[in-house]
């Protein structure tokens, strides 16, 4: 088998040294960097026990990255990072590598548009990594009419609607499926997460937002449905472990991960309910601003301030859905470049802290 | 679009006129001819309906259709004709078309290796009409590691064990989903049918029968899933419809049929139940026949002796598995070709019949 150069940015957090994990078990793979901004004790230990080739500090800007990727043109990229940062780090990589694997959302929710130019320019393959994505792209077919994406409602989804005030930080960090990072966390409780994942959707799969059901689904065992337009549906289904999708975006269009535990259907139920809109308020916003790519940088600027802002008690559960509407609905313009995108990202997050200190 | 032509072996069937049906909505095929047994009235308004060119009885036998396939050599031919006939048409359609729609059971059931090496000597295509394998063979990758097919369990499924003795042919015939004809409905309730599909299953995919499982599914809209060797798995639903298979069948690899109904997750859940053992005996019969083509044929020959005499109130509705079991038990043999699996047939009835007589 060929072996396939791969460079892993964010390689400390979560999917990258599951990346390594899923890199060593299958073999063929040769990781020539992987990036870390400042755990550089884990850096070390990873690139040790899985012959990472080059470790990169990303702490002071991305210059040494994309020389390396300019210099050395490796198969795959992979892209996990959090933050703005992700979106140029992603547009460099389409022009360097033959396949970037995404999971850091800003690429696409903040500049879908940018993505996709830099696409049509070089013949780079995109691979998501989310696990509702990546279903997705598994079940795609052309006659797909439109898609179905679960959620599981985040750690508050049984909780009265009149406490939701009341929740706090160690409340919201009870994912019920996942266990993930602080703000993948929060944001699946308010389902800002899912709105990002709607907005991705529609950039991957050619889809309008009206085109994408979301469905909470209590088992987490379904990650994705598409409808065909002869009455078909196809569903992907299986225990959630984000190794799966990191295994596909690197093999495919082979299937070359071996995991043989399936769910028994016989000792379990499927089943489906409506996301509430008094529950999710701040989910349904990505529906409204799904043609603005303003409002969308806004979405997810505002909501990083304002989980870090509910972190620190510095506002309450419910004040996220309320100052993410505001400065969406205050912040307009029409970014061409990703210089405007910056400068919507930095007036959306002094937007949203003002809101805060208004509440 | 190019025209394609097609027979339809078996026309005035439920599956023969739902076919026609497909066809005229969707254009661009020609139906050559189609076959009838005795429904002649039948066969003319059909003929008329949807402009098929030419009827050919089959009362007397196939050899004016096997004529005509040689003659004519048509793009598709679909068998859909009922009993032990529909396999030497099965191997005459494979080598005179591009394509076989296959229906009926038999073939693969009682000559699945005739059928394969038909096959061998040709490049025509064999693609199931049975919703559960096109649901299969739609979601059907290298890495398929086993399969789920679904059964709704059939009309007896919540009666009382201790009641079954008393089931009429009435009872019987209330099939919960589908609406079909009396063997396939009684073969629904005794879940011979769902054996059938296991063997059948297993030609088509290159599958042991330990590899397929069967679950009871109630709401009737997973049809089959499929797990792959990474702990993905990818289920097939919609609507009980036989036009949406049919479709496919004709138009694979596009889906060209237009039929935008979906089920809506948000109001059902989807559930799983084993197959209870004590309950649908003669369905466990078919893992155990696996490899015998004499078995095999016994199984399908004896089967549709007992639904008679079930029908008849000749036999108790329990009675149909015990004689399965003993058909199956006492025939052996090594079918070598079509003639000896009809001597097996023929011997099969014979024994049925007697094991009747002696209950």
């Amino acid at each position: 088998m060929v072996e396939r150069t791969v460079v892993i940015v964010g390689m400390t957090g979560s999917m990258g040294s599951q990346a390594l994990e899923v890199i060593k078990k299958m073999g063929s793979f040769r990781v020539l960097a992987g990036t870390y901004h400042s755990s550089f004790d884990k850096a070390q230990s990873l690139a040790k026990e899985y012959a990472v080739e080059k470790l990169i500090c990303t702490k002071d800007g991305y210059e040494e990255l994309e020389a390396f990727l300019e210099q050395r043109r490796p198969d795959i990229v992979m892209v996990c990072i959090p933050g703005f940062a992700s979106l140029p780090v992603t547009l460099k990589a389409l022009r360097t590598s033959k396949r970037v694997l995404l999971a850091s959302k800003e690429a696409l929710v903040c500049g879908g548009w940018l993505v996709k130019e830099a696409m049509k320019e070089t013949s780079c393959e995109l691979i998501p990594l989310d696990s509702e994505h990546s279903a997705v792209m598994q079940l795609y077919e052309p006659s797909v009419e439109g898609i179905l994406l679960t959620s599981s409602g985040g750690a508050l989804r049984d909780w009265k609607l009149e406490d939701l005030d009341r929740a706090k930080p160690e409340d919201v960090l009870r994912h019920p499926v996942w266990k993930m990072g602080k703000r993948i966390t929060i944001d699946s409780a308010t389902m800002v997460n899912k709105g990002f994942e709607v907005l991705e959707a529609c950039e991957l799969f050619q889809l309008q937002a009206s085109q994408v059901e979301v469905l909470i689904h209590r088992e987490g065992l379904v990650h994705a449905a598409v409808f065909l337009k002869d009455g078909t549906i196809k569903m992907h289904l299986g225990f959630p472990d984000m190794r799966v999708p990191i295994a596909y975006g690197l093999t495919y269009p082979d299937r070359r991960y071996e995991h043989r535990k399936w769910p028994n259907f016989a000792e379990t139920q499927l089943r489906f309910q409506q996301v509430e809109k008094c529950r999710y308020p701040a989910f349904y916003l990505a529906y409204e601003i799904e043609n603005d790519y303003a409002k969308r940088t806004a979405y997810n600027a505002a909501d990083e301030v304002c989980v870090e802002a509910f972190l620190q008690g510095r506002i309450r559960f419910t004040d996220i859905a309320r100052v993410l509407a505001k400065v969406v609905e205050k912040i307009e313009g029409t970014p061409r470049d990703l210089q405007d995108l910056k400068d919507v990202d930095e007036a959306s997050r002094k937007l949203a802290e003002e809101v805060i200190e208004w509440l």
